[in-house]
């Protein structure tokens, strides 16, 4: 069917089950050959790409929406997701469906509720959806154009993620279970946008006392195999309550 | 006019006028008397206390209209306002209008944006609202009963000020001008919500080198006039740019 055609049939059976004015995008984080990546889908119809978003159903409280809207539009689920920011500006998707009827549904103003969510990179099985034409992961060093607002919400989600380093797990989700010393800086760096000490950074760390060094090191590679660790989980939530001391 | 009659009548407006199923509440903080308080309202006919909130016209950005409601309903204005959590739980106000006519725009299901604001005590001239019977700082130390889910909003605020106390220049917000050690110190306690050790909390306030000492002391009062301080706005802006070092 044309995408346009498409679009008007969706529209009638949206303006019934879902709450007007009101949509959800999610910023899904993972991290990937020592880089922060993003999900971005490419719509169809449209060269930019768009964070993946959906609407919020009556009968649903906000936070399911945002968990049905990931495993529907991505295939990803059981991950952290967390509410960051709700964008509202008049204007922010005002030409983005310009050459389309008025009626159709996706032309209203739209007030958006950011989450962002932290994904294990193995662990994802991408799915696409009707909508898209791609879904990928792209570094968060070599980014695409983006559609609307959506460039502002990543930009608002990673500076999210920076303030929230010491208070919510985000280490934890986003790396896989037993991971190297390097590879944990290489996370923050990418969270944090700068390069850190490697001496101040393993000390640091090692005081917060919520790794565990594991019996084994990674294999292969040219270099002496470097030890691996995995997270206390414990440990690690306790410290979160309080907060990890020390800023980087 | 009786109030339920004044309700129906500004329900007819309202559809008009503002986006449906959104709106906005604000938990405005202040430091008075060594405590942290907030400011409550008394809606006509109620008996529990709330939130001063408002709804988001349809021609307005959504922080144009959590500017413009604090300022409706309690007089305050040109404070620090930043938006922290949406609330959107399908049933979050459902009891709260059961004996209105189901066509009342209070009666629908309202997606709640939260704004927390951060007020000089002594700078705030409250004004009471047509909606309202009463308008009161509270101590958060020694607070009434909440509407709807109103408590749960007050201590998401709250908890959003501990993460971000690293962050945002919520110390600067909320004290006057000139202030002592202490008083800084009780403000803290309040936001982290645990006694600080008065030793440390001097050394590493000291250390930031954000504060600069005044050459005048408090006046009146029984004991040692204690000495006053005042914050030095570049150097904590720019600290807080990287976050303040170290957690509490």
């Amino acid at each position: 069917m044309e995408f346009k055609k498409f679009l008007q049939i969706e529209s009638e059976e949206a303006w019934e089950k879902y709450i007007p004015t009101l949509s959800i995008d999610s910023v899904i984080f993972s991290f990937h050959q020592h880089s922060l990546h993003v999900l971005l889908l490419k719509m169809k119809d449209m060269d930019a790409w768009g964070l993946p978003g959906g609407y919020v159903e009556k009968t649903e409280n906000v936070d399911q929406a945002a968990v049905r809207i990931l495993k529907d539009r991505t295939g990803t689920e059981n991950i952290y997701l967390h509410q960051f920011h709700t964008f509202g500006d008049r204007n922010r998707s005002e030409d983005a469906f310009s050459e389309y009827d008025d009626s159709i549904w996706y032309k209203q103003r739209f007030i958006s509720i950011g989450y962002y969510a932290l994904a294990e990179y193995s662990k994802v099985s991408l799915v696409i959806d009707e909508f898209s034409s791609t879904v990928e992961w792209h570094s968060i060093d070599n980014l695409p154009s983006f559609m609307m607002d959506h460039r502002a919400i990543f930009e608002k989600a990673l500076l999210t993620l920076r303030e929230q380093v010491n208070h919510h797990p985000i280490g934890y989700n986003l790396l896989p279970e037993k991971f190297t010393m390097p590879e944990l800086q290489k996370l923050y760096e990418g969270i944090l946008g700068k390069k850190l000490n490697r001496g101040n950074f393993y000390r640091k760390f090692l005081r917060y006392d919520i790794l565990t060094k594991l019996d084994e090191s990674r294999k292969g590679g040219a270099h002496k195999a470097p030890d691996l660790y995995s997270f206390d989980l414990e440990k690690y939530n306790n410290a979160l309550k309080e907060g990890l001391k020390g800023g980087w």
